[in-house]
């Protein structure tokens, strides 16, 4: 009890837009959005002594109708699934290296796409259901409806049996974002994107991915892996705010496993054809230069849009930045008792442990007496493309930027993973580079590896950086033989140095 | 030229127990063992401007005659040949997770011992040719030639011509070790160990494992991998030097996996039966009950013996402790002329970096005019079992004896790999934990971690903790999702807490 008063005490200290409340509201709290931000949130404040409500919506999918449980993103058509399709196509791969290592096993294979896509739904759906019994237990109130602002401490939520209005002194919106359309003829009929990729009722056969961002060359990857014949389509570059050394690197392996790559272009429409497949006319942004190509499937994946539409935000005098909403250092919005969390936020990477760790550190500070800010900086991230990408810290056209190119030296190499050999894989992309400062302690300012599981690389050196990393340390770190993590320990060449960066001998 | 006559220098303030040569010698650094520490120091050596010969000789094995060719244990039979079958072991895994996932794969497959033993010592001997070629082109003769000491300046190599004498001013011993046979009746004549089973000309079929170190707990994994029948007989404990809970887990995990493990026992005999089979007669060292069981293959692996019989070291004045040399900081033994590393020496880890390291320090120090010396703490390693163990740092016993349990702090959890949930993978041992400082700074003094590529996780964290981590900063470490490596910024249960350290929700 006295814990509550004390909360009560702290938010009470923060000044409200709205006058017209005296403190007596249906909540203390409202998360609008039940995605990884809002769960984690949600079930902080609850922790904290708060009383709290969470909504949440799926509004379906234009084109096909898809929409899914409580839990977000990253677990219903993100991540989650994203990384079990990844998976299956690794395992394509795996087969085929079982028969070099002396399996008896017959390597033509196919797959299954519909026991996939039963698979990972069901996958999801039991996280959906452990999600819901987690709030439960949390008492965290769950309210399945589409909120907006009447005013800064009132929202109207839709729900199934009609519209229900309350109150809360405080609200978190952390309603996320969905694909991005392109604004051409056919795209909202004919194309999907990833929405519904994951639980797509037919194989994707013949697909277009458009769009060079991480989903996009992810989905390409896995359709690839799976038998499937993905192309991808650039406007610009690929992996915009990657390491563009590296970015390359990851489409060329791309490439080099059959993907094609359309650069330089752009969609104009999608026409149905008599056959069912879909007629895509295309141009080149430079020459001008029209083609056009027929697929089973056309894949938007040019960007994502916070979910601002719907919130009615100029009820409650929250101000918006291009679908997003920019927030403080402690994650408030412009309006005193309004803040934000997760991928609805302005400039922030999109990333499900930042959601949650934002979501939660928010939730501690606003009732549990707690300071402590999130940490937007040297957050690591990885690229689940077939030979996978993962970095943390600065890329080194960044490094280049805020310190000058004088100031820095990439140590860099390429590796041979031991277990390639056998199987014959191609080790011609697997690379990596330490990005740090030039002298004195030559702190590192980056990490950057592409290879075999690099997630689980990186993982450990993130919090590395955030120990302070240099590299004498790095390169006095006794590595782990054979695996392909130890080859940072390994790195010697610089790139200023012009020596050739191709593997030393493997274990003297 | 003048960076030799400095390196000559230095050199030359070490005090010789010999004085009967006056400094013109055959070689400035004779190394005596061509595996990693050997082949690292003399390829370091030459770059720093030192005369440098290299011998390496090996032994056939006493049972099944096996040899091989240069480059160690490590290269030959160690831990790229393990790694190799431990690879080929998941991938038979992976092709019964492939059906999982939908490919139309059939999972009733056999492994082809022969094709397998071929493809890992064809890669063997790509290495062994890239070795010669390397120390070819870095200018360091190789004689391949078993050395033994004539005093502490001359060596004699007994080569496939006769006998060489050779000497020098400096003495690197690098001569490794090789697996110990126990002391009883049909051990030499019928056993075999590591030596031999990489390149086992027959399956090996149901076999007896004799030692639970990491070798022998690696072989029997992958054996049961490749649908063998191992059996693991264990002494006393169960990895030894390891943190006893996770070993523990470790063995349960395999037991798990069908691969009994005779507790308490030790063999007594091994006898080969009219059918070829071996009997082997066993007893409980507790209880002295004896017992017998009859196997295709008996493989020793009670631990490893270092070379220095053949080395006639008393001629050189070195002192010799349990079959290792013991050294200094500086890896010089007692005699001032001579030093080792690697296996060989006494009282610190076997593990191949460790052994690169430290011979390409010393050649630094020797000749490079370098001061660093090997930092022999915090070596991270991994078991590469079916499920994978990896470590950095201390164990939660060792946190106790050094600090006191009063004043340390276990952070652990359970976790559940998404990828195991489609092919319903046993999560039981996936378990990880930190051991900290418990008050200040929560300085982390170990990490431990049971799951897939644990070598892979726990590289990077061993760098974090060179770097000082602590759990403050891994908790706020921002995750990569979806990981198993994640799962260490996600640990918040504390041993002492009680609490359940199962699994929290997914993505929020």
């Amino acid at each position: 009890m006295l814990k509550y008063m004390i909360c009560a005490i702290v938010v009470g200290a923060k000044k409200s837009t709205s006058s017209k409340y005296n403190g007596s509201y249906d909540y203390d709290l409202i998360v609008i959005g039940g995605g990884s931000a809002g769960l984690a949130c949600a079930k902080e404040a609850v922790l904290n002594g708060a009383r709290v409500a969470c909504l949440d919506y799926v509004k379906p999918t234009p084109t096909l109708g898809t929409k899914w449980g409580v839990g977000g993103t990253c677990v219903n058509v993100g991540c989650i699934p994203k990384k079990l399709m990844h998976q299956a196509s690794l395992l394509g791969e795996a087969v085929h290296e079982a028969a070099a290592y002396g399996w008896n096993v017959d390597d033509k294979i196919k797959p299954d796409w519909n026991k996939l896509v039963q698979s990972v739904q069901n996958h999801i759906k039991s996280v959906n259901w452990v999600t819901r019994v987690d709030l439960r237990d949390k008492k965290v109130e769950y309210i399945n409806g589409l909120g907006s602002f009447v005013d800064s401490h009132t929202l109207l939520a839709k729900i199934k049996s009609g519209e229900r209005t309350i109150t809360a002194q405080t609200f978190v919106i952390a309603v996320g974002g969905r694909p991005r359309y392109p604004d051409i003829p056919g795209a909202v009929e004919y194309g999907i994107t990833s929405d519904d990729l994951f639980s797509l009722e037919r194989e994707p056969g013949k697909t277009l991915v458009v769009g060079a961002g991480y989903i996009g060359l992810e989905c390409a990857g896995f359709l690839k892996g799976l038998g499937y014949e993905p192309t991808v389509m650039v406007r610009s570059i690929v992996l915009r705010g990657f390491d563009q050394q590296m970015a390359e690197l990851v489409a060329a392996s791309m490439e080099e496993r059959g993907i094609p790559f359309l650069r330089k272009s752009v969609p104009l429409s999608v026409e149905k054809q008599d056959d069912g497949k879909l007629l895509v006319k295309y141009k080149n942004v430079e020459t001008g230069e029209e083609a056009e190509d027929v697929f089973d499937t056309v894949l938007w994946a040019i960007g994502r849009k916070g979910l601002v539409d719907d919130l009615n935000l100029p009820n409650a005098g929250v101000t918006v930045q291009k679908d997003k909403i920019p927030v403080d250092s402690q994650e408030a919005t412009n309006v005193a008792n309004i803040y934000a969390v997760g991928d609805i936020i302005y400039g922030k990477p999109e990333l499900t442990p930042v959601a949650v760790l934002a979501g939660r550190l928010l939730a501690r500070r606003l009732y549990g007496g707690a300071t402590q800010r999130m940490d937007y900086k040297d957050v690591a991230t990885t690229v689940f493309t077939p030979l996978e990408y993962a970095c943390v810290g600065l890329s080194e056209e960044d490094a280049v930027k805020e310190y000058g190119a004088d100031e820095i030296e990439v140590f860099h190499g390429y590796y041979k993973p031991t277990e390639f050999f056998i199987p014959q894989k191609s080790v011609r992309y697997c690379y990596l580079k330490a990005v740090a400062e030039r002298h004195g302690d030559q702190r590192v300012y980056g990490l950057h590896y592409i290879g075999p599981v690099a997630g689980e690389v990186i993982q450990g050196f993130a919090a590395a950086l955030k120990s302070g990393l240099t590299i004498n340390t790095l390169i006095n770190t006794v590595g782990i033989h054979p695996t392909t993590a130890e080859e940072f320990t390994r790195l010697a060449i610089t790139k200023r140095s012009g020596l050739d960066p191709t593997p030393a001998s493997c274990c003297s």
